[in-house]
């Protein structure tokens, strides 16, 4: 029995009340990809959902729950695709949503936020500075604080991934996460990690924002005083020790990649499978340029977790 | 009752031969192309499977007949996707693929169906010196010859789609459809006509291959000399009588768009949805594009039905 904060029968219930357009989403082999890679690779996409993201099934799952308790507002703390999952999610279920990002994330994300109908307040500093602010709003206006990967909500929510990929037809070796806060890499891995233990899980995260990864490594949480990746939303500096307590029982690795590798992987993914992708998206793809010895000959899957890109970053990625 | 070669419960039978990864594919609502475009677009997503187009659906619904039949080998004429399609699908049950394309086919399609192991002809000229050439080789070798459009098993594999969309959560008053040989067409108008009449079946074809469009207008097959445009996917020049009878039973409009509409809707995708595409896939919002009033303020679906594109010439669309 693994001890994590989660559990199974609640990701089982939470498939129930997530709008059944972020659930069941395409899971295929890409024969192309897998060529260059050395490797079979499966993508299993997050990113053809009206948020472009894989984080509705945890905002889904927190707003039919604050609805249920009688709610009517929520704030949170985003990178980006936090606050448009729960600006969608919120928006849906008639609460007000107010989402709290950094003056620097991606203006493709704030833009959507906005028109979602979410109350957007942004911020000097990065997402930590988000963070403080969030709670500090919650606790003026008595309202729900939404914390990405604190909250086992987001965490059960993204696990509803770990439930598909665990009934997908295909068996396959390793499954390659994008780790940022740890709900998604958490979520996914328990799942798996309690119905196909075999399979390896995998946390990939910039060098840039090495804090959860090192943590890991070390047993014990480790900040960092800055990021430098392009990869904003796995951008954090303090990891939240229950999460990281999770991330131990579940994740069999975490590795960290550079940031040519996460360009490389994001041109890969838009000429062999045609998938324009955020950087976050392209971190297993990363994982795998950096080490082809581990992962020759075996079957890996990526989830894609997002596509919300500023397009003119991502021209200046794909042509530079 | 309409009168086409389709049948409903032939259609339903059909989805359970098809490899599920090739149905119930994504639909959702994107509003950020919603705005552009003045009305709400949902997307009916059929790139992400193997085979990057709509086109497996009705190959496996050929080849698993073809196998009941005992028979073990299969050619076809294509522009790119059908090869691909039938490649994946005649490799799963080990049959042996043929398939005469034209040499100026984009190479992207070309490769790919080599890399599935089918064998590939190439023709000089266009699809219909390779349709001619294909129905010799199948004459010669006693083998089947799959005959987009014609052989009903491609429009009703086509028409799943159809189903898939009838079964949608919400409703919508308009559906886009690429018109190539008019399988896609005939097949998902077969069925929105059969369960959901009120929603107006419209074929968008280009005016550089107009040559299904003028014969759907006039009633009666009209062919061309030549065709002129990058949606390479739809550029029949013959159209053939019984898919015109099918498809004047079943369309409520065909509308030809321009070449820069075309090249509009490829880079609004990428930049709105962060899809890439190949050209027959934005012939939907070409349409759009040319005639905003008739669009404003309804629900439309656009079908996203191919995305093997030679990533040269799309840079050169999205960036010249």
């Amino acid at each position: 029995m693994l001890e994590t904060r989660l559990d199974l029968d609640r990701i089982r219930a939470a498939c129930r009340v997530i709008d059944p357009q972020f659930l069941h989403t395409p899971m295929y082999q890409c024969e192309a990809l897998g060529r260059r890679l050395g490797c079979t690779v499966s993508i299993k996409l997050e990113t053809a959902n009206p948020v472009r993201s894989f984080k509705a099934r945890g905002t889904e799952l927190v707003t039919s729950l604050l609805t249920e308790q009688g709610r009517t507002a929520a704030v949170c703390a985003s990178a980006g695709n936090l606050g448009q999952a729960l600006g969608w999610s919120g928006r849906r279920r008639g609460l007000d949503v107010t989402v709290v990002a950094s003056r620097r994330a991606p203006l493709a994300k704030l833009d959507r936020i906005r028109t979602l109908g979410a109350e957007l307040e942004l911020v000097d500093g990065d997402i930590e500075t988000a963070r403080e602010r969030a709670a500090s709003i919650a606790q003026q206006r008595g309202i729900r604080l939404v914390e990405d990967s604190l909250d086992v909500e987001t965490c059960e929510g993204a696990a509803t991934i770990g439930l598909e990929l665990a009934s997908a037809r295909t068996s396959f070796d390793a499954v390659l996460i994008a780790l940022g806060g740890g709900a998604m890499a958490t979520g996914v891995g328990y799942v798996l990690k309690s119905l196909l233990p075999a399979v390896e899980v995998i946390c990939v995260q910039p060098m840039g924002a090495p804090a959860l990864t090192r943590s890991w490594h070390e047993r014990r949480v480790i900040t960092t005083e800055s990021t430098d990746t392009i990869a904003d939303g796995v951008a954090g500096r303090y990891p939240i020790p229950e999460v990281l307590d999770d991330l131990l029982a579940v994740a069999d690795d975490a590795v960290l990649v550079q940031e040519s590798s996460i360009v490389a992987g994001i041109r890969m993914l838009m000429e062999h499978t045609g998938l324009v992708v955020e950087p976050s998206a392209a971190l297993g793809v990363a994982a795998v340029l950096e080490n082809r010895d581990r992962f020759a000959d075996r079957h890996i899957v990526t989830i894609i977790c997002g596509s919300n890109v500023d397009m003119n970053a991502y021209h200046h990625w794909v042509y530079q």
